[in-house]
């Protein structure tokens, strides 16, 4: 085959021919440097995902339009080559699904093409690009995994523990992290493990006594509302003996484990006080309360793994100083052993409520849930079997799908309409489960489905809230078991809650299940206001829906990707995302630990300050 | 396809219709219990090994005539079924080689045929039959895992970690356990973990501190000697990125992890004083140190994984009360830092013979070995390439064989005739190594292959002593930085080590490299002297050669299966047993607790009491 031959196969031909041909035809058009070429070879209406491979940065363009954009800022600098197909394409409703490799300059990269027919022509309706290593700083794993023992013989050589050892005694006095982590939750610890295998000086600091704390601490009842195919961490996997919902206690032992199997370096007990960046020296000084000690650090990055959530968020109403009894935001709330016999009131409708409400009523409370707006609910079964079964499950696996797959099937999918892909599944939740909802509607509990009905996970990225996967407490508010009131908190009194239609609500303990305000809360406390404002909002998509404003950014809002702050970054999400967008952000990290070049493209605007 | 008519396919057939046929002929006659015409179905010379299967033993039978004896035993009772391939099988050499899966009365099973052609026919020439799960007790694992989270809403439930309290505050003292398993090191964990997983309430006590103290207290160069890929333990692989050889201290941080991840009940600082067994409870009363507090385990089974090496054994020599500096046993060499400088004895040529002669040269000690009697050396590098590269490697995991083939083949292969296909690996080795073998003849070292040349493992197997696996310390002999003598020790003086040539070494400290006495020792001392001459010696094949007295015993004497000592077991081995074996030896304690019917076929009798 010659270079002017065309390569595009017929359209009758099978999804290999034409997947390998769209491939080679576009690997030719970017050798060639012939952008027209290239971006014409993408669908009118057109998603091209690429995750640091290209761009440096987490970025979705769109329309042939955005492509020749892309691709005139990077081709050259990015120098993409060797566009492999790596398993048999398939082809389904007429879309050609294919996996491919690829090199660029510095690294190697995987993609997830798909291919749909275009005037009689394939073109790319998606296209994902992710790097997932530097040449020259591959992992050590594998065939490449350290030897452990030095075999041959050599004068005052050290041992693992003694390295060990001595890395612990200088780290953050005799020797500065690169990377300092803020929050040794799974995104702080994930993102941990990846630097330490990717030699990067780093260290993840967390207030808490030990690792997996942040499980620990909370409410007694609590187990994971994803299940367990969704929630490895990298490098090491749960057992597959590992329940589908594991206990918080249990993830907290997981956690302390893989802190001390990965080796990732980690201080307990140890809480950022104050940072401040030095545009003279390049560094972050961070003050440190380590065990009461004053530490001072000087990391060139700053991660805030401080949860997706941010900071607390407790409405301001009339007296919290005036109430006798218990009253704590849900992030505090110790379960409900203190509690029986006496009465609750939780504010609040999505998860931590009902939560904390049905574990509230198993221990003999009497409770009440105040339900400020609607709420989405779906029941885990339903999320399990129509929202995750085909990636993240049994059936999953034994189809081929490993975890490593599923997520980029997930970041293959754009967000601009992942939508699309969402409202048929909560369509057949709202038929499969019909008498579930009825049973709620009658207890007059304010159902909603989202702003376009596209259902949770759309709900999360978006506003990371106004949802409860329901486990069971669902069906104590249709039973009227937890009884349901409606109206915004306006005072408490010495012993009840007081709603603004006036009605009082005889409490003992009050819970503020009322959510988080943004993550740049968090930098806000620890650097200033300013910075914070700078920064801008976290999380959401702009998607002009409900919590999430306007205008469309493309991407999770400065989550895993550069930041209009210099050397800071934000980490966090679930177990899902923690684990996959902390290699991202870890080869961010050790690209610039290397000085390789890291050109970003289109730094995304700021448009919330919160 | 008729009952009467014949299912042996041609010998040209391809291997797949091969197996197929034997298979199911062999299934008919067992189904019509023909025995006579399933045991003419074994070739002349043959080897069937069962492992708990038809057996509810560890034994292997040989030729037709042990088999017609085996099955004459166990057919009727065991009511094998089913026997079916689950993969295409293969041949090579004239032989063909087909896995498959089997059930029982109370069981389902995996097994290994090797077919040869014998007078135009295809017969069995080893077949491997083991047993895996018990029907009705399947372990909670992918598809059958626990949901963890218990959906739906009732009364005063408890938690995971309420539970884990409770069991942990009344296990030993208002519960007791059923299986004791005394010591805590990969062999009491991994039994540890599948008794918990199968149900059986269980408890390894151990008297180190901190599980992984096995490993932790031991000289401080110590790195395992076998690779990652033959090391893991069950349920829990280790991560791809864990060192090839991993430090005594990583594993020590492994085994500790493991045992909170997988629930292993684990009491540390634990130590069994006293055992006794009472025939008419049918109870163990076993006394136990626990942290200064006596208390009084009462458990229906003992397992001993107190280590294959057994006990400690120390020449007895004059002078030990006399010499003024440093003397131990190797299992209780401190490492070498406090030696500097100073003059070390080293009596013994084995693995920790050089291991600790190395780190002390490394740390500037002047060092002696002596070396008593010949010892077989293999290079790490030859041992792993071709050893063990075929089963336990990243080239077998790339070629399909995981952790849990490599261990059914290993099963597969007769102990009788393992020598021969040991020998042709070390005739490699001598070859590839001979420069390094040549050094060290030159430098007068005594070097063996073992009394029939077959190397390492059936050293291991017949007498666990009398080989280094060489990282490096050979060259310190072959160069002389480690002094060399020959020699029987008959005392200490004052600061000399004296040989029976009467040669005397100056020394500051003395090590004995000696080795360990059968396991059965610990028996002696828990129990009493009589009990343990009843077990009789541990390990070891009957093979007639140096340390191995016969008669020839088929398998490992006493290793994972009953002994002649009513609910007494011994359990231990490298990592690669202690995660196989572990299997079959919890299995049969499962069978026992939920009173399904174990009877054992040929017990073993005892030739040797120690």
């Amino acid at each position: 085959m010659t270079d002017t031959e065309p390569r595009t196969a017929t359209l009758d031909a099978p999804a290999h021919a034409r997947a390998e041909a769209w491939l080679a035809d576009f690997e030719e058009a970017l050798t060639a440097h012939d952008i027209d070429r290239a971006s014409a070879m993408f669908a009118p209406t057109s998603f091209w995902r690429d995750v640091i491979a290209f761009s440096w940065n987490l970025l979705t363009v769109e329309d042939p339009d955005g492509v020749r954009d892309l691709l005139a800022a990077t081709l050259a600098s990015t120098a993409p080559a060797g566009l492999t197909l790596t398993e048999p394409p398939t082809e389904d409703g007429g879309v050609v699904t294919a996996w491919f490799t690829f090199e660029t300059a510095v690294g190697r990269g995987t993609g997830v093409l798909r291919l749909i027919e275009v005037d009689g022509r394939d073109r790319a309706w998606t296209f994902l690009t992710t790097l997932h290593e530097l040449k020259g700083h591959e992992e050590p794993r594998g065939t490449r995994r350290p030897k452990g023992a030095e075999h041959g013989s050599s004068k005052n050589r050290s041992t693992w523990m003694e390295r060990r050892r001595s890395e612990s005694v200088s780290l953050g006095r005799t020797t500065q992290p690169y990377v300092l982590v803020i929050g040794g939750g799974q995104g702080g610890i994930a993102l941990g493990a990846r630097l330490r295998q990717l030699g990067v000086p780093s260290l993840v600091i967390d207030k808490h006594p030990r690792p997996g704390d942040q499980w620990r601490r909370r409410y007694k009842s609590l187990c994971l509302h994803d299940p367990v195919w969704y929630d490895h961490l990298p490098y090491l996997k749960f057992p597959d003996t590992w329940p589908v919902f594991a206990p918080k206690d249990k993830i907290g032992d997981w956690l302390e484990s893989y802190v001390s199997v990965m080796e990732v370096p980690y201080w307990s007990n140890a809480e950022a006080t104050r940072a401040t960046w030095s545009e003279e020296t390049g560094e972050w000084t961070v003050e440190v309360d380590k065990d009461g000690e004053a530490v001072v650090l000087r990391p060139t990055h700053l991660v805030f793994a401080t949860g997706m959530s941010g900071k607390a968020r407790v409405p301001e109403v009339e007296g919290l100083d005036v109430f006798r009894g218990d009253v704590h935001h849900s992030s505090d709330h110790p379960g409900p052993d203190a509690y029986r016999g006496k009465r609750a009131v939780v504010i609040g409708s999505n998860n931590s409520a009902f939560d904390i409400c049905g574990a509230l009523w198993e221990n003999d409370a009497d409770v009440t849930m105040v339900q400020r707006s609607s709420t989405h609910i779906v029941r885990s079964e339903s999320l399990m079997e129509y929202g995750l079964g085909d990636l993240y499950s049994e059936r999953a696996l034994a189809a081929g799908v490993t975890t490593e797959k599923a997520d980029l099937v997930f970041a293959s999918l754009p967000y601009r309409i992942l939508h699309e892909f969402q409202i048929p599944i909560y369509e057949k939740m709202a038929q499969v489960d019909k008498d579930f909802y009825d049973r709620l509607e009658r207890a007059g509990f304010w159902l909603d489905w989202g702003d376009d009905d596209s259902g949770l996970f759309m709900k999360y990225l978006r506003r990371g809230s106004g949802y409860y996967i329901d486990v069971g407490a669902a069906d104590l508010v249709a039973s009227g078991d937890v009884r349901l009131v409606h109206g915004q908190v306006t005072r408490l009194t010495e012993d009840a809650v007081v709603l603004d239609d006036g009605v009082e609500l005889p409490a003992d303990v009050v819970v503020f299940a009322t959510g988080y305000s943004s993550m740049n809360g968090w930098v806000a406390d620890l650097v200033d206001p300013e910075t914070a404002a700078r920064l801008g909002k976290c999380w959401g998509l702009g998607s002009g829906t409900t919590k999430d404003p306007g205008p469309w950014e493309g991407e999770l809002r400065n989550m895993w990707k550069p930041t209009a702050v210099d050397n800071l970054w934000m980490h966090g999400g679930n177990l899902h995302q923690s684990r996959h967008y902390s290699l991202y952000l870890a080869l961010q990290l050790k690209a610039r630990f290397e000085g390789i070049k890291t050109p970003v493209h289109r730094l995304a605007p700021v448009h919330h300050t919160e």
